[in-house]
């Protein structure tokens, strides 16, 4: 699997969540690899990259159809209980983006 | 230096730059110190967020006050000239995204 989502057209939309992890991993990669599950099947969900580095800051984009959608997932029950989980356990810190892409360009070696 | 840029009030632009690297280092890491430095002393530069992990995925998102600053950046000659090794040396393949940041939030536990 690609590192780099394969998007439609613009425009579309990118939400940037950059965290701070908490020491020990206390089900955060179960529940992170949950929600890439059940956000991959949420209408609207166009592709999600994520990247974490040894000192546990992270950067997770992910790619929708509509401020809708997102507005849709931001309200999932199974993703309202990890976002309280995320608050209580698993960041110090975050900070989280809604973007509309406007335009975007990919290159292959 | 927390892994979270200090931006404005919304609206500003990102850039989403995903990217995945050949082997070896090859100088990217000395031209990646190199084109923040002068990044950040560009008009308009707001901040930026790097992370890379093990598998050599990376995701960089720099945040600018105007589509001018970015176009501004984008053509900067010893930028252009980091393009060019980018495609010959260092990258196997890359998106990069324009966005207009339309609301953010931030928590900090």
């Amino acid at each position: 699997m690609s590192g780099i989502a394969k998007t439609p057209e613009p425009p579309y939309y990118a939400v940037i969540f950059t965290s701070e992890r908490t020491a020990g991993d206390n089900g955060y990669s179960a529940m992170g690899d949950r929600m890439v599950g059940l956000a991959s099947a949420q209408p609207g969900f166009l592709g999600v990259e994520s990247v974490r580095d040894e000192q546990g800051v992270g950067i997770t984009v992910s790619y929708w159809a509509s401020l809708e959608a997102i507005a849709h997932w931001k309200q999932h029950a199974v993703h309202q209980a990890a976002q309280k989980l995320g608050k209580a356990e698993w960041y110090q810190r975050f900070g989280l983006r809604v973007c509309k892409v406007e335009r975007d360009q990919f290159f292959e070696m």
